[in-house]
């Protein structure tokens, strides 16, 4: 299987249009800043390591759009990088490939091709580090796979949420590489289907056994004793393990807990923040109504009152481990977390 | 609010048509055996006490029928009955209502008027004493409920689920009408969206506060302190407490239990089956996968697997009492609910 979620060539960036999928396969170009944007409040690229990298390719288009109109310099970018660090809150990752960006040509003293030949390199170097951490979190989280193992997730963590095999699905993946058979138990993911219309076409386009279900369904299937485990992504990942992701992780973890059944988080580190202590500093994006209710043909007029917060957060103590770039992070995540960048040259994050 | 769900008048059965809810309000006549259990079967009725007192008139319906052509007696009603009670298995007032129309033809020696008469006056009762059960269950359950309460249901338990003003909504109809605020989270209730589209439909028509929110989203507003109390209907209820319900529920009281959020069940005493002492010999309803996957407009290609039970099993242990017309059975259930008729002349359950 080769999707490409985010492709850039010939100073060019196109996204798979993921709000047309499964029943579409359709390129999207984005031209400028506005329509870099628009696709990543509009869901169109989703998925935190997916949105970091196309906003740093978006700014590189922005810079580039700029050097045309012989109007570039830093401050222009500044301005365009706080949009975008604006287009959803939550994911960190967001924020963080833009710093990068910023950080390349705080020195270039807005010498314009300077500028945007380092931006348009360190979009590609953040799309080609995140293909290896993918490659790394999924052996990492390989050796937690046994053989003939059910596994749960919610939402996207594969190839259309990164720049390479995915997150906690890439995990699926490595697991299927290495002849284990394993089969997924897909939450549909409700409000917008990420699991329905991604995850389970992802894993039907790379022939591994999934089953879809309804989010209301996880709990029963725990208490069948029919889940060994259960992986989602992450959108923010606090100093003390705290993790925001999709809407219905945390009710996972709880029920996960309840069935002693492990549950982990896969992420890459530019997911953890770690300028906050504790979940309760994420930010957390609110959609509108229409999301909830076009499903059921519910015109959204006022009298219609609808809860849509995109995430929850999960306390890190339900979390059994995090499987970064680096190995799996276990507890105490206060003390691990924060170590993990110093045990990196030894090869292992505990 | 008076809305009418299941009418009879001049020996013709009439349903609103709940699959074209809250889109339209249609009746529809049914006029024969086989369009009552297509009826219950496509759940253009649903909700046990519902689906038992339109089984009741359709036995009626189909004596009628019969009576036309001068083929009615007590074995083609057996058959017919036979059937009826097929037509869902988890739900056990069917049965009931349907033992209960047979029950009062038993020793009619096949006179065909009287038995017409006999069922035609049996149904007309089990609907007029479902009537009187919601306002005692509303009743009982009102007294739950604080002024200020939110409360968080699942699925649809109001008018359009009974002949009354339903169980778990009618308890939210009963404070309301005891000037009591409240307000409504209503889980929208994947994948048919009975909450969505009916549970959401009746609050607004009713004037009370209400909030849509998707299943995965009920623990989130648990863990924020959002929830004041959970009230669920039931399918069936073993002798010990455990309850089939909607799918979903189950987690619902795994999650208040691990927020310490009390959790009910309200259902009449028809809902209770004292033959089995468990939840574990509770037949569950598989529905078919065109039923999630139409939602996403995803085509039924056999690539794709579904799980679809329509009902989970919640233990007694995870209920915190059961709301009848007796009034509230509280635990230890093995003992309460066997003993609920005996308490019955004395005016309460427990």
């Amino acid at each position: 299987m080769n999707i490409e979620t985010i492709r850039f060539k010939n100073n060019r960036l196109l996204i798979l249009d993921q709000t047309l999928l499964p029943h579409k396969q359709e390129y999207r170009t984005l031209k400028d800043l506005s329509q870099v944007i628009e696709a990543i409040k509009s869901l169109r690229v989703r998925g935190a390591p997916a949105i970091g990298i196309v906003a740093a390719y978006g700014l590189a288009i922005h810079a580039l759009n700029l050097k045309a109109l012989k109007k570039l310099d830093f401050v222009a970018l500044k301005n365009a990088a706080q949009q975008l660090k604006q287009a959803r809150p939550t994911a960190v990752n967001l924020k963080w490939a833009i710093d990068r960006q910023m950080a390349v040509i705080e020195n270039l003293q807005n010498d314009q091709d300077e500028m945007v030949s380092a931006l348009i390199h360190e979009a590609k170097t953040i799309h080609d580090e995140d293909r290896e951490t993918c490659d790394k979190i999924g052996s990492y989280g390989d050796a937690l796979i046994a053989d003939g193992f059910n596994i749960l997730t919610h939402c996207n963590t594969g190839f259309l949420a990164t720049g390479g095999i995915g997150t906690a699905l890439g995990i699926v993946y490595k697991a299927a590489e290495n002849h284990k058979k394993v089969h997924v138990f897909v939450d549909e993911t409700r409000p917008v289907g990420q699991g329905a219309r991604l995850t389970f076409w992802e894993l039907n386009q790379a022939g591994i056994p999934a089953t879809l279900i309804t989010d209301n369904m996880a709990g029963s299937l725990m208490k069948e004793g029919k889940v060994d485990i259960v992986i989602t992504g992450a959108d923010r990942i606090a100093a003390n393990g705290d993790t925001a992701n999709k809407i219905g992780t945390y009710s996972l973890a709880v029920l996960a807990k309840a069935h002693n059944i492990p549950f982990y988080i896969a992420a890459p580190y530019s997911t953890f923040d770690l300028n906050i202590d504790s979940g309760q500093q994420i930010p957390i994006e609110q959609r509108p109504k229409e999301e909830v209710l076009q499903f059921w043909n519910i015109p959204s007029n006022d009298s219609y009152q609808v809860y849509n917060p995109a995430f929850d957060v999960t306390p890190g103590d339900l979390i059994n481990g995090i499987i970064t770039e680096f190995g799996i992070i276990k507890k105490p995540f206060e003390k691990n977390i924060i170590n993990v960048p110093k045990q990196f040259n030894k090869g292992d994050a505990t």
